[in-house]
């Protein structure tokens, strides 16, 4: 089967998927990512990762934020930036003291019981984004915390790699030094400042008046990408360049009409890829000899987010609904986590005959974690605590 | 350069070239095509065609002409359908006997020469559609008559090459016996009708009334590329399957919205990869050695199309200026030549002294061909020959 028809048999069966999801009460993503391990090599064996599609996925997880970004709320990011960090920080710190402990205990040795620590402290908003998105809760204190402690979850992941990386000299390239790194970071959120406020306004403006059809769109896009490239150079994750991207540009007045023709672009092809990409990851080879590990490690990645997350957010002065909520919302490992594993496979991190458990256990947390959010939203929605949406 | 930086160049030079072409009064797409030639191995070399963006003008190509259909009136395409044949015919015959005897002429042998032949009796609309689209001319009798002679011409260039194949035993899959392929194409429009007619309308309705975000545009998308899938299958186009697809949608109530979306979908992405794609083919290594023979060849490769299918446009009763219209709506060569070329040079068809020429000449009268377009609209515009519009 040829690629197009490839992706035709995707965006169908995501489709499909999500209408039944949707149909039984559940998010629409549940839906997409079974349907990927369902098409995958896991059941039916019709689809299986190729170049195109992990292109195709990346640029539907870059889309997603992207869209995330353009349709959030920048004050309340604002407000809610001290709970997200200490969401974040605690988020990172639970995993990693549990899964380092858990490695050693299952003789891993030092440098591998570390790396299951990295793996599960980075955290992929992407599949909570897309819930709190249905359910119209990312402008909300909720969905704000929970965006800003991913963008900041992002960064801890990446700076811990970037360590670990310089420690352990894991890279087959030779890694820019961690001062050199930093400074570039830094230097690109300087730089999102400076576009933010004066160079894209003027940017869209310029493509506004241009005698091209979609300039305006095009443009967008081409911001959107070009940030998420710029965010993949200093070492940061492509999705946080474009999550700013989209920010930068909802503070023009071209946000609605940029919202709805990426969203086209975006939920009409590539985001479903993406989903369904991550679904093709799972794997039931050996999956029952291994159950035991594969339920404690699942369990571990999830009580380690929900609780770590919940404690920052409780720290905060949220009361237990939206600690609840928060700390669901952080659950979800997917694409990120995914990336980091390959990366480790490669090295010689993780042990052959771990990683695809691992990798089962990383998909098995993104398929939860949808669950549990729209719990905790129900929870809310029920007004149980007496919660009050800031939006 | 990762493959996120080289879409985000390529999306900001084809916005960058089409503004700089409708500035000086030119068509979009030939900046667009001009902004390949730059960015390609031919000049600056920042970005050659790779397995990712082959897959990206694919998708291109075939949203251009999906949209095509959208934006199509089924009765003007109808009503055109006889001077569409002729047009057809006497544009794939002429280039056949002058290719095939300027072929033996070069002494290229009986094999060879008639593979020049197959290769420039091909035309690929979608560059005419595009230009059509910019000055709105494609529902008027000499839009529908491009369009309807663009896809007989590509059945009648599909069955030469089957004829070819079969005869000269040259692709390395066992070909379809002829009869079969011709029958399951009579099936696959069979199947067009029957969609177009009865299923298209009741999955849309099916669709519209789904509780997922993007349901209607999903299932426009789906149809787009299963038809293109199909079409494939049985030995034609995917750009007449997905025109197809298309027209079946535009009989739908849900045009308007699935004209917007997949719109946003081709113009903001794969649309501009697909016009920058083609650029990118053209090589100046050789170039002045054989400037005499890519001369010829230009001119031989215009002057049939637009004299065979304008003359072929007069038989049917058109005046000078419509089918001086249609003639140049018919000669640019584009994708089909291309894909009928590289088949050529695998099966040793075409010779390597030759191949780079022939690539040259396919990629100049596809820039030619919006210039000679663009200035034969301007002709009926000015009212020369006082043509009336049908629409």
């Amino acid at each position: 089967m040829g690629f197009i028809g490839e992706i035709a048999l995707i965006l169908i069966s995501a489709l499909l998927a999500a209408t039944i999801s949707v149909r039984i009460g559940l998010p629409a993503v549940i839906g997409e990512l079974l349907a990927g391990v369902i098409l995958g090599p896991g059941v039916l064996n019709l689809v299986t990762n190729s170049q195109l599609l992990s292109a195709g996925s990346e640029l539907g997880v870059i889309l997603l934020m992207f869209i995330a970004g353009v349709e959030s709320d920048l004050t309340l990011l604002k407000k809610y930036i001290k709970p997200s960090l200490l969401v974040a920080s605690i988020g990172v710190i639970f995993p990693m003291i549990a899964f380092y402990g858990y490695g050693l205990y299952m003789n891993q040795g030092f440098e591998r019981a570390i790396f299951w620590g990295v793996i599960f402290s980075a955290t992929s908003v992407s599949i909570s984004v897309e819930v709190l998105r249905e359910f119209k809760k990312l402008n909300t204190k909720e969905g704000a915390t929970v965006l800003g402690a991913a963008v900041a979850d992002d960064i801890m992941a990446v700076l811990l790699l970037s360590i670990f990386i310089s420690s352990f000299g894991v890279s087959k390239e030779e890694p820019l030094p961690l001062w050199l790194s930093t400074l570039l970071q830094v230097l690109f959120f300087v730089g999102i400042y400076v576009f933010t406020k004066w160079i894209i306004p003027f940017l869209m403006d310029l493509a506004q008046r241009q005698p091209v059809s979609h300039s305006v769109a095009i443009s967008s896009m081409f911001l959107c990408l070009i940030m998420a490239f710029l965010a993949d150079i200093v070492g940061l994750s492509s999705v946080v360049g474009a999550f700013f991207a989209g920010v930068a540009v909802a503070q023009t007045k071209y946000k609605d009409s940029v919202a709805s023709s990426i969203s086209s672009v975006g939920y009409t092809f590539f985001i479903p890829i993406f989903f369904i990409s991550i679904g093709l990851e799972m794997k039931f080879d050996g999956f029952l000899n291994n159950i035991g590990f594969i339920i404690i490690m699942t369990v571990l990645a999830i009580l380690t987010k929900l609780i770590g997350c919940g404690l920052g957010a409780k720290f905060s002065g949220m009361n237990f609904s939206s600690s609840l909520m928060i700390g669901s919302g952080m659950v979800s490992r997917g694409e990120m986590a995914l990336i980091i594993a390959q990366l480790g496979l490669s090295a010689k991190l993780i042990a052959e005959n771990v990683y695809s458990e691992i990798i089962v256990v990383i998909v098995l947390t993104t398929i939860v974690a949808p669950f549990m959010l729209k719990f905790s939203i129900a929870r809310i929605d029920d007004g149980k605590d007496e919660v009050k949406n800031d939006n």
